[in-house]
């Protein structure tokens, strides 16, 4: 693993400004740059402690609570990593156990585990419309509870996926570009393809898509945004994207073709995701608990998935990148060709060719979740970190 | 949060003789005036310490251990932080991953559990005359363990709720009392009404109120405990509550009209519990698993709590109180009248204007926890939290 | 608790050679006597460490992953006693919650979990043929993502039962043995009976008694296996079994008798195990799910054993051991007859007398998994621990 200076990181870090200290980390297009490169920068910089093995405990007692409604293995662990490497205890509130609801129950449940606790992690991706809203249901409780002299310190709650945005993972894409082009500027100007690719899975969330186009769009690079039609996205996170490119200098356009959006591009992101049309749909259903008709919009949504397998990331569609050698991207798991399904998003001998990639593209989660924990916390975390004891 | 002089309450601590080392905390009863003073105490000084940014870590490695045999979030969350503050490992039992049973296997098990381990919270609140047993059992074991070189501590066992008592919620409770009323000397003379209320739910466990009425008790408080006849609690306790009042030099009477309870009161404190005899049957169902008659008493309990509806803490009881504003206190969570439920123990406004005092009143529970933890196992707890590494 | 000289243990700890820096503890024949000695040295050394106060809090962050595909009381506590000893997270991974499977996902997994991880112990025993394949597997996935710079250090895999070994567990009851009898040296021509025991239970597993074999044949003992016709071990092992005791100066023999193994033996381990053909029916049927197939494997199995229930350790078997005082060993729980079942492995009478022994046995599992970690993960052990902050 290449290593870098902490010490000048940590210089860096010391003089960057942003606004992240005693808020959240929710949405990216809720964030500055500043607050974006202060991340980074922080992520770097506890990289860089940890591989040189001095300590990066900038708290002596607190805890880290998850919230996870979802099945998850590397988000969770990327967060269990992050909390106890900043010296924070793991405490998940497993819903089963603990009989937690929407309504006057969050207000009381967000302060009744938190007179202790730094950081609150939720992943709430299933229903469009909710996550990101519960996600801000619990922030204005405890910012309450704060305020009210209820809880001793204000934690920040950090979104782990929701309905709209998948920050953890889109900043830990968006440093894993830095670091294999040198620089944030290097991206400026570079082709990025985020397409839809397909699966015989079908609810995938949306989250990933809508989290890569209104990120990468914030730093001059050419977005394409390609899908099937009907594939659509939440038109609120087009238009972030379409912002931030003009305001960026860069660009940002929608296809309907896989080939011409991996034409020419230095980084390619295919990746299954469901219809928003479906989602919505499903929302419904599932809210109704209504079995029979979720099983029908399963196979209908399956079956319309099947109308696009071409949409499969192989090596001809590879060689229409630059230079045939696009970076290739994905959250992880993904659908194998061959491998982990029958046909899926990937052709086997592209993935394996660009698989420790990935491994190191998720790499960086731990370390960025541990940034947002330690700057929406830490009033001066370069000192604090200088400080820690080793 | 107001915040306290750790110095002058780590000062308190080391003058004051406590009879809690090496032994447990089980019930407030089978503990000295000195050891529940011992225990605020130490319970402002860790707060007092966390505000001020001070370690509290007085064990450099160690498991808090948790065995929880009902759903639960404060008090578990309260017990994880609690451990965390002190710089101990959490670990959860949980049986259904560990197969622990009650008879030989209890002895064993105490042990296996306890090599390394300094604190065990248990809760055990569902069947009368077994949560209390199995701690005890617990205990005896772990002593033995200890006194035959088997384990190299005696880990502290610390009753989360058991079917008598639920001393760190009595305990939380008190401490939020003297800081309310300035100390426990002003609590002398102030009228507390522990009343049961309505709810449309069975089963609610009595150890709320059962350790309310045996621990104000203590400290001079004319303690009023007031139920529709038939709620009756476990006699045990009510012997308790009397002798402690004559004792103190206080008072304890049961009254079975709500609005007379709450006449001139300072405190009131209304929440749902099961009668002893309907908690009794239900022991002896459960055991037998017969759900058709659990059924069967179930109906009859709601049928017969329905006839109650009017011992509910609304509006026009609260103006019965000491100047209309006696304090308002509950566990949590309550059933709040066009809430949380359709009719329930307390009307919306009354709650919604206590809300945040009884936030406040669950925020001691990590600390009073902690205490226990800290009087049980350490022998000069005010000097290990001054060394405590900051 | 007889307490030892820690700093001596380090010292002596500090002089010896070992191999297992940057591997893992998979199966004790695959590791020098010279690895096992170290193994042996660093668990006492840990064990007085602590019980003197001192600290053994070799990392200042960093993860230790539990994966049990079982379930687990003691080893589950020990290895998160043992991981919270050395300083280190405990973070379970439940497949329920992160779907993990053989195949491509492991290779994936290991590293996703492994970027901020020192450890991973596995349970596997389930499965003939299948535990120590996968964390072969695991081993071989997280050595490839070090070696690529994929993960930042390269995590120890700790077999915590496989199908063929369960090295936590033999080499605590070796310690147990060194303990008892004053050295390894002392144990040189002493004779142990690892026989089989009557159970009404099927489908136990068989590492037991093949860790039990393979490691005491290593020091010079007299190695005695006994069990019924038919109650077979892999054969590996008992290659392995007959190739140390030539080696070592000791001896191995296979015998049909209880009364026969106990003559004149100075420990005896009577334990129930499932023969190794039903154990690989048993996998077949498993994995082919076939219920009813199962229950009639049972039938047949119980059955069986049911021709053996004179091998329980009774007074009189126990009469014909050395003095009649062998050292009674069992790796817990034991089947005890007329208090955990009806019939079973051994007499209460014989078990109560040996019962605090078989908990101290235990004791030692702990330290020797942290000492399983700690010559695994770091350099100069001995100097680290001095090193630790106290």
């Amino acid at each position: 693993m290449t290593t870098d200076n902490w010490s000048d990181l940590l210089a860096g870090l010391g003089a960057l400004r942003h606004g992240l200290l005693g808020g959240d980390f929710l949405q990216t297009w809720k964030q500055s740059d500043d607050d974006l490169r202060a991340v980074l920068t922080a992520a770097e910089a506890l990289r860089a402690l940890r591989a040189a093995g001095r300590s990066a405990r900038v708290f002596d007692s607190g805890l880290a609570i998850s919230i996870f409604r979802d099945q998850s293995t590397r988000t969770r662990f990327s967060y269990a990593s992050a909390a106890n490497l900043l010296g924070l205890g793991l405490q998940e509130l497993d819903e089963k156990k603990s009989q937690v609801a929407h309504g006057e129950t969050v207000r009381e449940t967000a302060n009744m585990i938190s007179f202790l606790t730094e950081a609150i992690g939720i992943r709430d991706d299933m229903f469009l419309g909710e996550g990101h809203a519960y996600m801000a249901e619990v922030a204005a409780a405890v910012q309450d509870g704060f305020e009210q002299g209820v809880l001793g310190q204000r934690p920040a709650v950090i979104n782990l996926q929701c309905d709209l945005d998948h920050p953890t993972q889109s900043m830990a894409d968006l440093l894993h570009l830095k670091r294999t082009f040198g620089s944030l500027e290097a991206l400026r100007g570079k082709r990025i393809a985020m397409t839809w690719a397909y699966s015989a899975s079908y609810g995938k969330p949306l989250s990933v898509p809508q989290g890569i186009i209104t990120l990468m769009s914030r730093f001059g690079m050419e977005v394409v945004l390609a899908h099937p039609p009907g594939y659509d996205l939440v038109p609120e996170t087009l238009e972030h994207a379409a912002r931030f490119a003009q305001d960026s200098g860069g660009s940002f356009e929608v296809l309907h073709e896989m080939d011409a959006a991996f034409e020419g591009a230095d980084i390619v992101y295919p990746k299954s995701w469901a219809p928003l049309s479906v989602m919505q749909e499903r929302t419904a259903l599932l809210r109704g608990g209504d079995a029979d008709k979720l099983g029908d919009l399963e196979a209908r949504c399956l079956a319309n998935n099947a109308r696009h397998k071409d949409w499969e990331c192989d090596r001809d569609k590879m060689a229409r990148t630059r230079d045939g050698r696009a970076l290739y991207m994905h959250c992880l798991p993904a659908d194998i060709s061959g491998v982990s399904c029958a046909e899926g998003e990937v052709a086997a001998d592209v993935f394996e060719a660009a698989r420790l990639d990935t491994y190191r593209e998720a790499s960086y989660k731990p370390f960025i979740i541990a940034a947002m924990i330690l700057l929406t916390r830490v009033t001066d975390p370069a000192g604090a970190l200088r400080a820690a004891k080793t």
